[in-house]
């Protein structure tokens, strides 16, 4: 892997408007001559000998071999189908950090500016144990999972996250008043972590105060580190005030430098094929990758055309407020990229 | 119970700043004429022959006689010591819903206008079942436990709800496709509920993507039932949408008329005794309160009263903005409370 030679990165563009946007990314990678090359893969989800289900072979031997990926948005699995291809992925490349980086979008209207933030979910226990059980007729009980080492783990990425992106906070949220014993972990491990990085401010918030206080004023936080569900309901509360899902990144990392990126929204199946769709989250979460890939200054660039061509408001797809098709959008960024070489 | 004998409430001022909030609503009350008496207690947390925590055995029969009663903030509880008085609260007297209205006050800025939902959230087991485990060293089991009768119980309520206070619509909130058994439980005594109310529109949606949309445009919410760690959560949000506990009602509703109503935000100690604690929440709870009775007139002449003052802007506890005492916010709700007459 060096800044020089070419990288190979497993794409998988998904369903729906997937493809539409992972075109759009290819086509601005290549205006700002990034030195990537795709590896496309598709993962339906395949049935394996003993009915268990898992991704398709060669798109797990692409990322084995490639180590990164990106990924469009995956049609939700049908109530008597398989599992979800989004959780199974995290599953099988043990990919134990979620990361979405929430930051305002100048030119963007929400009802928040300056919004700047980070939240960090463990992607792989808690409440996604997917451990539950009958006890008697009409008494079901799930199991919230709290593991030391995926608690240590996570506690460390968050701090090592906030050093290598010059962030000054963590905040550890959790219901330890509540759930004393896998919170109380949790929240241990953090605290743990905090003391070998003297330099990051560390905080503890309840997950009840830490939204009350996020919808008053977000930009108190900075880095947010916390169990699995309640990073799932925070990153989305948090894209909400930037805008949404259509502008927000997300990466999922994994250990030995495995990672996959991408978008959270959904397939939009209704406008798919029509030229219509937002590229921006997709587009964000591929910096995101070049940034964790050590290209700094590509992902630099990429998103400052990206974020001036809304800000600039004269080419913008439908959802941003415009009336540009996804082609339409994608063109002005690669003009912008190119200005900015 | 009639509107014209007097009815007795049990009183539980509190901790910290309570007794102060406390006598606002008294005072308010007098001046109102509301035709209460009330019956003081305290939650001072007591240990039975068994060594199993309990309140004081007076304040339980003031309640069992009362069935209605009005609480202010009670300090949180210790590490080493005694479990919370709420949660105990909520336990003793099967408090199964607890009710947060959440409407935009005119004349008090916030990021959001015309807020107007409610939250309802079940409030005797799921996540707050207290049930944990160390399975082994190093990983613990918290269980979430849900019940067809505690679910089908919370749900018929939030149908009942919506009809008696003209609402027109109720959401279920859950993860019922990460929780398919519990919250899949749940879902399903939302849906049967549904059928019986079909002049409430029902809808459903996942929890991360209700504080999406929340942050978005709140307005296109009404009645919200879920879980309740989803309802402490969701509560504490919407509270931040309109300017924070320090101006939410809250409800806690049991069987067979039993109910008390509390302000849900601390006990202040910094300015504790001060004369300086805004009484809105607990005044607000009791207006709440006053409906649950059937003394709907009271009920909005208070409310109205006390929403007149704040959008008058002249006399403002300091949170709100201004820089009068609780005393002197206090006399200002109770002179337009005769104005009104
Ligand atoms: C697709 C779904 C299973 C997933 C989750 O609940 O984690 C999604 O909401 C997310 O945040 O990535
Ligand atoms: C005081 C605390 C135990 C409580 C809870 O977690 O339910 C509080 O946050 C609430 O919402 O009433």
């Amino acid at each position: 892997a060096s800044d020089h030679g070419m990288q190979t990165v497993t794409l998988i563009p998904g369903d729906g408007i997937g493809p539409e946007i992972s075109t759009a990314v290819m086509r601005i990678f290549e205006a700002a001559q990034v030195p990537i090359q795709w590896d496309e893969r598709n993962v339906t989800a395949i049935q394996g000998p003993g009915g268990n289900w898992m991704i398709p072979p060669n798109t797990k031997e692409s990322m084995d071999r490639n180590k990164i990926g990106l990924k469009g948005p995956l049609k939700t699995p049908v109530a008597a189908g398989h599992p979800s291809m989004n959780l199974l992925l995290r599953k099988t490349f043990d990919l134990y950090a979620n990361v979405r980086p929430c930051m305002s979008i100048e030119g963007y209207k929400t009802p928040y500016t300056d919004v700047d933030l980070v939240t960090i979910r463990e992607n792989t226990e808690g409440e996604y144990s997917g451990i539950e059980h009958v006890i008697v007729d009409g008494v079901v009980q799930s199991i919230k999972l709290i593991t030391e080492d995926a608690s240590e783990r996570i506690a460390k990425y968050a701090f090592e996250y906030a050093v290598n992106n010059q962030r000054s906070s963590v905040t550890a949220v959790h219901k330890a008043n509540i759930m004393r014993m896998s919170d109380g972990l949790f929240l241990r491990k953090c605290r743990e972590a905090a003391e070998n990085y003297k330099d990051i401010k560390f905080t503890e918030m309840y997950l009840d105060t830490v939204c009350l206080n996020m919808v008053q004023d977000p930009t108190q936080f900075d880095v947010l580190v916390m169990p699995n569900l309640y990073g799932d309901i925070l990153s989305d509360l948090c894209a909400g005030l930037i805008g949404g899902l259509g502008v927000t990144p997300s990466g999922n990392i994994g250990t030995n430098g495995v990672a996959i990126f991408e978008s959270v929204h959904g397939t939009a199946p209704d406008i798919a094929g029509a030229d219509l769709a937002n590229p921006t989250a997709l587009l964000l979460s591929a910096v995101m990758m070049l940034r964790h890939m050590g290209l700094h200054a590509h992902a630099q660039r990429i998103q400052t055309a990206c974020f001036n061509t809304i800000q600039d408001k004269r080419v913008l797809t439908k959802d941003l407020g415009g009336n540009a098709k996804c082609s339409e959008f994608t063109a002005a960024i690669c003009e912008r990229v190119q200005d900015l070489d």
